[in-house]
Order: structure tokens, then C-alpha cells, then sequence
């Protein structure tokens, strides 16, 4: 041992042989493309809202309001349950949207992306089967697989998840859980009518499969009619619901929640003591305040207003902008929807190019837990004002147009449209 | 499949064959004593700050102002590394410290918790093995068997981790990681002096293993002399620190840091992006201006004052109420000491007739990676004022004086004092 004045001399410590395997892959699309590095002058990436429509100044006044009157409690550890009037705000919410919960259930967590983390600690072994909807949400792809898990993708068409092909792939693996989102699916925006929910809740139920609900967005419809969450139907009552404030007012307070059968509260508890222990508790009376005076819903009436113009525009624009043989999803809601090219265009290449222009979009293999989708990616719609939506899809649909003349592509390669 | 009108029958859903075996467990000591629910009168539990002391006007008139400036800005995500301003004011407090560290090496996380949850993820695969003080804190057990780890103790004596012991462990077995509390160690109070230091870190370094330096209360010192962290010392530039605003300041924000080697950035970049995306921001921009604006050390002064008192009361009182042949180790700052019992007196059936008397404690078998430690117990001194810490020792020492008459304890029952 070196006495202790003595300076320690050592040849630089291997981290390499001392990370996890989790930690120690060589790195994924998503970091070979440098997403979120610096932003583009017309960014049609990312599921962000604009902070153009923050309600800031209410909510200035909202968290002086809440810490005049009882700021020192808010600023202790609250429950790790989360804070109770949220709870019950946020249970009775979704009692009106038919899923008659008790607040006991509700358990407020660090954001959504926390919640698909605890999901995974709470169910994957390694080597268990996690069937994802594919496309799906990266972050998702990448968390199950931290936690050891395999992924199965089933295919969507233009109402999400295929319940035949799901059926299929139950029958076939012996599954531990399904992920889906059922409400402007992230990233195709595509979301599940009355009888694709029921027949996804019935097939997982069967195999004795549990079902993970990302409803992220649902509260942004701009159009349609609404559908209650799968959490809501008959049978229902297993499938665990993830939601988030991130969306439909905005992310900076890092606040979600988490509904799970009463059966799943003390392994869920146990995991939070020693991963986060709470939620930010400042943070969610603020919000709980917000909510309850009735300025999220006047916000979220602002929201879809907004953003039901820009899906307008960006529909509008790929019509006036994209060539022939490129298609796209319809979504009545949510924050972004898919695009697909002919077969021998990869969207990277078109990104590529699209960002020596200025302007950034999410490609379609990003998406995929097979390296698929090169041929398709995701436009989001939330972050830019009409007018750079169209000029980013006048861009993009040139470079298209490029591709396409220089790939001298035929009629067979006319696009796998998904919808 | 069912039709879409069809209700779904089923026998309920059997969770208990789909949880993932680290949230199956049949639960530990912790959750069988029920610790958290409820407060008792005389609280000497937990490592929790006393609210009466949190700034918490000033605070509020700092989360105003921050948001009259730049309010959309901060309720965006933000940087996934945590606000720029804040790392820097950070990595400038660490430098003078001595620990010379760029604000690029420096990551905003949720709190300390989330920290080992992170280093968790990063490091441990399952059955490697992972050295922890004895006793240490028990969410830092839940969280590394959480990822796997099987955890080797190495027992603490007057100066913290013993490093001839840590060298026996190194020199027999494969070792993964290191954690350790240098500074006013959680739950003994204890300090490691530099020559510790240098040969805890010397050890660890010459066996190639990686040490996760958890400094949380290393603020709170109320007597003695500084001593800069592991990760300041000569070799060791490898550290792992993680530091807390939850115990200088206040918990209620989730606010804490870990600094790692550049070679480090892109796993926890990518771990953080599945995990948690980012801490909050509108949180880090007021800690920030709390901090520049000189009020971090007029609150610590107040609070190293107030501690430093509750601290001299709690030993005064038990040098006037414990029986003989109960020995506790002597902190110079922190939040607990820790208390042996002669050796055949358990704390748990000591702790069972506080409550009943309105005392509640922690038992020394929670610090415990074996079960061990039944006559061991810690108490905490920051959340009572002094009256009261007296009042609870006086009922702890009258229970112990009569636990000790009851079982007819001898000479041989000595104390092992471990200080």
C-alpha cells in the first residue's frame, strides 16, 4: 500500500473493461446522428412542444401563490407516491374519460420517460420478450433493451398495432409485455379505433400478457372523435396507463404518472426508494394548482388550436411539395406523423442533405428495432410555426425529388404505405 | 379473438408470475417496519433537513424573478448534462474544493438516489461484486442488487472504510465498484482522514476497481477540519462523485450531480436519454441564482449552526441517559451517529417500545448487507430541535436500561464499539 503522502502512479484506468454491457454498446443510429445536438433552423424533429405557447406568467404567479402559502412543506421530500390532491386531480380526469380509477393507483413519477424505466424494472428479466409496435419510440426500444429485454415488433397500419399479427406473435413467443400507444402513436400519430383496442386488450389478456399503455399525448386531438384509453375498456383494469405533463403544457418540471393494479404498489414502491424515491414536490403542487383553476384545459384549448393549424399546414404542404409516390399517415392528433418513400430512397440520405439546408427531421430507422424503415421517417409538427413547416417541407420534398430522379426509380418502387 | 362489443371474462391476472425477479423479492427489513409511513412525535429517523430552517421566501422570490426573465426558456427540457450555469458554479465550488474538474464532467441529475441508480446502470452487471462500507445506506443496497451486484461489506472503525480490509476483499475477490461516504458516512457519522483517504483510493486503484465517492452531506461539517473529497486526491481523477442539494438546502427540488471521467459521457448520455432525459430545469435555473447570489452559504451557515447544536445535544443527552455499556461514534457534522448496544440487546425490540412511547429510530440491521448489526442502531439529529432529541433519548436510554436488566446482560455483553 502507498504511504499516504505518496503520489499514486498508474497507467490511465480501463474504463472499458469496468462499464456494464447495457453501457458499453458501440453507440446506436440515434448517436451516429447526433440528435438533439444544437438545433436546426427548421426543426421538424423531436415531440417538443413550442415554448411560444407556455403559459409562463400564469404559472410564475401559480408557484408564488403555492410556496407564499405553504412553501417550506413543498420543499421537504413529499410521498413517493406523489402529491395527493394531483392524485386525486389526475384520477378524476381520467374517471371522466371513462377509466374509473382510485388515486391510491396513481403514482406521480419524474416524467414519462421515468415511467417506461420503472416499467422495465418492475417487469424485464433478461431475455424476456417485450412485443413493440413497430414503428415505435426510440427511447422506448432503448430502455427495454437495458433492461435485458428482446424486442418483438408487430406491425402498424393506419389504426396502430395489428391485432392479427399480435395475435400471431403471442402464439408463436412467450411474451412478458406488450407497449403500445394507442393515441397519436409516437411516431406515426396513427391511433387505435373502439375495436382495434378491444381486440389488443383481448388478445393480450388471453396470453396472459401485461399490457403497457403510453397514452404521452392523447390530450392533443384536433380532430375525430376521442377513445377511451385501453385502460378504460372492460378487462382493463391490469393494463398499466403512463401519462405525462410534458406534452400538453410542458416538460421543464420532469412530471408524469404511472397507473398500476393495486397488487403491483408494494414492488412498486420498493423500486422507487431505491431509484428515485419522489417526484419534485414544489413542482407538482404548482401544477396541481394550475390544473385545477382550470388553466390547463384554457391552455390545451390554445394547444390544439395551434397545432391542428400546423398539421393543416404540414399535410398541405407535402400535397403541394412531395413528388408522386410518397405517402403519409393522417393523424387526428398528437405531434408528428410518417412519411414513406419509395423503397430505394433512405431517409438518411435524404436527412443528410436536408440539414446542409437547415432543416432536421427524425429518419425512419431511428424507429425500428430490426434497422428497418430506411425508406420512411417521422415529421413533427409541434415545435415550428406554419410558414417554416412549409418551407422545410418545400426542402425536403426537393431533395426528394433529387433522390428520386437520380435513384431513376420505377414504378415498383412505389412506397409500402403504411396507412 | 373476441368481437369488438365483446366483454372480456377472465380469471384476474396473475402479476405474481410476471413481475421481473428484482421487484418479486418478498420484501426487506425496511418495508417491514414500515419505515416513512407516518411520523412519529419525536422523529430520529431518516436523513432529512428540518424544514423551520429552508429559505424558503427567498426562494420563492428567486423562482419569481427567474421566471419574469426567462420563463418559457426553463419550462423547455433542457440539456440533458443539466443548465450550463449551474454545472459551472458547481465545478467552480468543487475546484475550490480542490478538485480540479471542468463543468463538462459534471452532470445535473434527480438527487443522490438517482445518481447510484445511474452509476447502477453504467457499471454493474448481474453477479458482480461491489464493495459497501458496513454499515451503509440501505437504499444504496436496494439499488445496487437492483442491477445484480452481489455485495461485499467491508466494516467502517473510527475513520470510515477500513482500508486493510478493503485490500483483503480486493486481494480475494473480483470487484466491480467501490461506494463509499468519506465524509460523515451514512449511518455512522464518521470521517475518513486524508491518510484514509489516500489508501482507500490507492487500494481501489491498484486492483483496478472503480470508486463511487458519494459526498451528501459533506457540506454539514460543525467541528474538525476539512478534508477535500476522494475524487480531489492525487490518482484520483477516476472517481465517481455524487453530491445532493436535498441535505445542504432542501429535498423537495430533486436536485443533485455526479462528476465522471470525459470517458464516461457518452454512456451516461445515452443511459440518461432511455432513463430520464433530464432533471428539471425551471429547478436548476433557481438553485442556480439561490447559489450565485451568495445564499447557499448564508443558509449553510444557519444550518451548520442549528445541526451543530442538535448534534451537541444529542450527545449530551445520551452521555446523560444511556446505560453503560452502550457506546456511538462522535461525527463532526452529518446528520447521525450510530449507536451500539451491548451485544445481546436488539435494536429492533428496542425501537418497537420507542414507537410505543412515541420515538422513532432506525435499526442498525437496515445498514446491514448480511442481517447483521441487531445491536447496532443510528440516530439522526437534524430534523428535531434539542428539547425534543433529549426528550427521545431520555425514552431510548430508559428502554435500553430496562432491555439490559431484563436480559441480565454481563460483562461480556460489552459493546464491539466500533469507534
Amino acid at each position: 500500500m502507498a504511504s499516504p503522502g505518496e503520489r499514486v502512479e498508474e497507467a490511465p484506468y480501463d474504463w472499458s473493461q469496468r462499464l456494464a454491457r447495457r453501457s458499453a454498446g458501440p453507440g446506436d443510429v440515434i448517436e451516429r446522428l447526433s440528435l438533439g445536438d444544437g438545433r436546426a433552423r427548421i426543426e421538424l424533429t423531436g415531440s417538443v412542444p413550442d415554448r411560444d405557447l407556455y403559459p409562463s406568467e400564469e404559472f410564475r404567479r401559480i408557484l408564488s401563490d403555492v410556496m407564499r402559502e405553504a412553501g417550506p412543506a413543498l420543499l421537504d421530500y413529499g410521498a413517493w407516491e406523489g402529491y395527493l390532491p394531483l392524485r386525486r386531480w389526475l384520477a378524476d380526469r381520467l374517471a371522466a374519460q371513462g377509466a374509473a380509477i382510485s388515486e391510491e393507483d396513481l403514482y406521480i413519477i419524474n416524467g414519462a420517460q421515468p415511467g417506461l424505466d420503472l416499467a422495465g424494472k418492475l417487469l424485464i428479466d433478461e431475455g424476456d420478450r417485450v412485443v413493440v409496435e413497430s414503428p415505435t419510440y426510440y427511447n422506448a426500444i432503448g430502455v427495454f433493451r437495458l433492461y435485458g429485454a428482446e424486442l418483438l415488433p408487430v406491425p402498424v397500419d393506419g389504426e396502430g398495432m395489428r391485432a392479427d399479427l399480435l395475435e400471431e406473435t403471442l402464439a408463436r413467443e412467450k411474451v412478458k409485455l406488450v407497449y403500445c400507444m394507442p393515441t397519436f402513436q409516437n411516431p406515426t400519430g396513427l391511433t387505435m379505433g373502439r375495436a382495434r383496442r378491444r381486440a389488443i386488450l383481448e388478445v393480450a389478456r388471453r396470453h396472459g400478457v401485461a399490457v403497457l399503455e403510453d397514452s404521452f399525448a392523447s390530450e392533443l386531438r384536433y380532430g375525430g372523435k376521442e377513445e377511451a384509453p385501453l385502460r378504460a375498456l372492460p378487462g382493463g383494469e391490469d393494463v398499466l396507463l403512463l401519462g405525462t405533463f410534458s406534452k400538453m403544457l410542458f416538460p421543464g418540471l420532469r412530471l408524469g404518472w404511472l397507473v398500476a393494479p393495486p397488487v403491483l404498489r408494494a414492488p412498486i414502491r420498493r423500486l422507487r426508494r431505491c431509484s428515485d424515491l419522489a417526484a419534485g414536490l414544489l413542482a407538482q403542487a404548482a401544477i396541481h394548482r394550475f390544473c385545477e383553476s382550470g388553466l390547463l384545459e384554457k391552455h390545451l384549448l390554445k394547444v390544439r388550436r395551434t397545432n391542428g393549424r400546423r398539421l393543416d399546414a404540414l399535410v398541405r404542404s407535402m400535397e403541394a411539395h412531395f413528388p408522386e409516390g410518397v405517402g403519409w399517415t393522417r393523424p387526428e392528433g398528437g405531434m408528428s406523423l410518417w412519411v414513406t418513400l419509395p423503397r430505394r430512397i433512405d431517409s438518411i440520405e435524404v436527412l443528410l442533405e436536408a440539414r446542409r439546408r437547415g432543416v432536421n427531421f427524425s429518419p425512419g430507422r431511428l424507429f425500428h428495432v430490426d434497422g428497418g424503415g430506411a425508406n420512411t421517417f417521422k415529421l413533427s409538427f409541434t415545435l415550428e410555426k406554419e410558414e417554416r413547416i412549409a418551407e422545410g417541407v418545400q426542402i425536403i420534398g426537393e431533395i426528394i425529388g433529387e433522390k428520386i430522379a437520380g435513384r431513376g426509380a420505377r414504378a415498383q418502387d412505389a412506397p409500402s404505405v403504411i396507412i
